[in-house]
């Protein structure tokens, strides 16, 4: 028979692993606390209409749609074959979330009646996408959110700024810049030069700028984009030094006279400058910052490692119009997301998780008398003391339960035999030290 | 529009109900934690092949199959019209887990070398099951589970008992009964009267004694089992007095002499006896209980409220050949699970939740001035106090900002306006007394 195994691209976790992820997940809730952000959770499953169309043609050919069972799938079976159509949409009526943001637009508009807006939400469960596995990608992996719904003011910016810097810091990951963006801007500057219906293509393509560098990024929209002068605006950008004062400058002058311009230059400004003024030096404006997602319209920002090769391990921005889908207009909400499986790779391989996380027992109890009773008494009373403590159960040899000890990391070995009941009396072994000795139980 | 709304038989959790099942989970994991039970997680998706067959046809039909994607979907379909069939595993690969304990012995043949036993592990985490929805009954939910694996010592079953009582205890579920049966016992009883190949039919029927009486088991015994002595034999049982002398004594007289049902005796005895020398007086023999999964082989239990009507809260069991169907034989485990969401239905009815633990913010910032830079330095410095804390980020009307407070249960508002810079104060607001002071920001 085969060893058994699990799907492609998931993963099953050991207790050090499951230890380290809580770690993290741990500071990013406490931190969304302490910012007063307040726990929901939606169902792993979300109706296939809530999420198709949500996510791009890409994106939905990404779902984990669940097949229909019993009648309901032999009805579309037939249909499907009466209609000669191959259409795996029949197939199903619900999916596996493909991310936490589209359920939460549908959360607020199903539970608005209950809602106290700005709504100050968090979110830290999983979602499923069939993607190409690859080191650091995965089919099922976390996703740590919070996001404020319902307040226009850029002020929110400011905030998820400031919480972005307080968890990268709790997680010794300070030598990180976050680059800030604006949709608004963007979408002027590829206005300005009449290439407004390429909008998304053009995102696209200059959103790689990192990876493949500024030439090629401009012979792409050269080759790309019907539009002349958008390669050369954006060439012009691209060699343009990242001072914001410069930056700003040459925002000015190419779309400072239009609405979306204007406003798009007035909110960058106002995010860099209240968050430096507090003390975030690392913000920096990166205008060739697009985002995939197509549903942000004002700020977008990113977070990387300064020191460290890899994608971005926070993303986030404004959106205006994600609730609208679902019926409910006119809610404006901003949001950031935490990487948290990217977090997790880089930590491990730079080690800066603590070293004493992991859970260890501080006593285990030896069992060296033919009833149990005392033991699991004695553990009972160490455990009611605050110790994490457990009697060994077997009656093997004492080699086996002193290597089983060790490999568990047990603190102190308790040994109990039968003058426990007359003298109240344990040895006790320190299992760093090896040092035994011989006491009464209000000693131990 | 539709309002939008989740799948059938799933739920979304606002904040005060993540809070509510974040505080019996965490309690559950701290017990756990301290008996050195360590955390594992699997995937929530499993093989096909992992799960199919491990349930009994039922709950086989219960699974949540994941349907093919692109060309396999394709392929699919087109052969199941060519062979004429209509088969849903045709077109599925993968399917949501329906309980912890397959994945767990999925998981421990897997990863054996890097396991040392016997392997204290637990797990939190959602099952799913297409169930037919009704009240307590959900399609996603949570299973608490702590497992001993590689160990064939009584013990084992004590300490899962301390466990539960320990458990249930801290969460104020004290008026409990715990229900102890052996299936060797009821193996061998079902042997001594002939009926040892309706074993798995005649447990079906005898566990429902508590919901329907024993009249009537007793008399679908006779209607179902074409074995005359076994509906007398089970009849003689139910009329016996519940005290463990008489039941053993009953016991003994009837499957005594058999291997089995002296060894299931012994069992009964040993742990029963133990629990009671630790105090577990609600302990009790319940030769009726059977529990529907088919892999258990020895102890047995469950958990019930003694003033509450709801099905039990808590179950067990040793298994023997688990890891088996995966290729690892001899290896004995037993296992309990809590039913988290039965616990929380009957603390939420019996109010048993402390009230103190929603989370609430201590301070909620007024800004009254133009810029928010101190009321941003502000808060940041009062959570670097340790209190939770923020700033209302909008220039609302001041009247909706305490409806806001106070619709959050804000404990108190901090105002700051021009004066703050020259003299560092600011004007508080208690929000349950009312008061309203000023006062130097040292003296907050």
């Amino acid at each position: 028979m085969n060893k058994p195994s699990v799907p492609k691209g998931t993963r099953d976790f050991p207790p050090e692993e499951v230890v380290k992820r809580n770690y993290i997940f741990n500071i990013i809730k406490q931190v969304f606390q302490n910012h007063f952000f307040l726990p929901i959770e939606t169902p792993s499953l979300e109706k296939l209409n809530t999420l198709n169309g949500k996510y791009g043609e890409e994106g939905d050919q990404l779902l984990f749609k669940i097949l229909m069972r019993g009648e309901k799938f032999n009805k579309a079976l037939k249909n499907s074959i009466v209609k000669q159509s191959n259409n795996d949409n029949d197939f199903s009526e619900e999916a596996l979330r493909y991310d936490l943001t589209v359920p939460f637009a549908r959360y607020i508009v199903q539970h608005q009646n209950d809602i106290s807006f700005p709504f100050r939400r968090y979110q830290i469960q999983p979602v499923w996408r069939a993607d190409r596995p690859q080191k650091g990608r995965y089919r099922e992996f976390y996703q740590c959110d919070a996001d404020i719904v319902g307040s226009d003011s850029l002020n929110s910016e400011v905030e998820l700024i400031t919480i972005i810097t307080e968890v990268l810091n709790n997680l010794s990951l300070n030598n990180h810049t976050i680059f800030l963006n604006n949709r608004k801007v963007l979408f002027a500057l590829i206005d300005s030069c009449g290439a407004k219906k390429y909008f998304r293509k053009i995102t696209i393509i200059i959103d790689k700028l990192d990876k493949v560098g500024s030439e090629k990024v401009t012979e792409e929209l050269q080759k790309t984009i019907p539009v002349k002068d958008c390669s050369i605006l954006f060439n012009e950008l691209f060699k343009l030094k990242s001072s914001e004062n410069i930056l700003i400058k040459w925002l000015e002058s190419k779309i400072g006279h239009t609405a979306d311009g204007k406003l798009g230059i007035e909110e960058l400004n106002y995010v860099v400058n209240l968050s430096k003024k507090l003390g975030i030096t690392n913000i920096k404006i990166n205008l060739s910052l697009a985002r995939g997602l197509d549903y942000y319209t004002g700020s977008i920002f990113e977070v990387v490692l300064n020191d460290y090769k890899m994608g971005s391990i926070v993303g986030g921005g404004r959106y205006d119009n994600l609730t609208q889908v679902f019926g409910q207009k006119d809610l404006s909400g901003v949001g950031i997301s935490f990487g948290a499986e990217r977090i997790y790779d880089v930590m491990n391989d730079l080690k800066l998780f603590p070293r004493d996380i992991m859970i260890s027992p501080k006593f285990m109890v030896i069992n060296q008398t033919s009833s149990y009773e005392n033991g699991f008494k004695l553990c009972s009373y160490l455990r009611s003391l605050g110790h994490s403590c457990f009697i060994y159960l077997d009656q093997h040899k004492l080699k086996k339960q002193l290597k089983y000890a060790n490999d568990n990391k047990v603190d102190t070995i308790v040994f109990i035999n039968d003058d426990f009941n007359e003298q109240m009396s344990l040895e006790v072994k320190n299992m760093s030290s090896g040092d035994q000795k011989k006491l009464k139980l209000k000693d131990l």
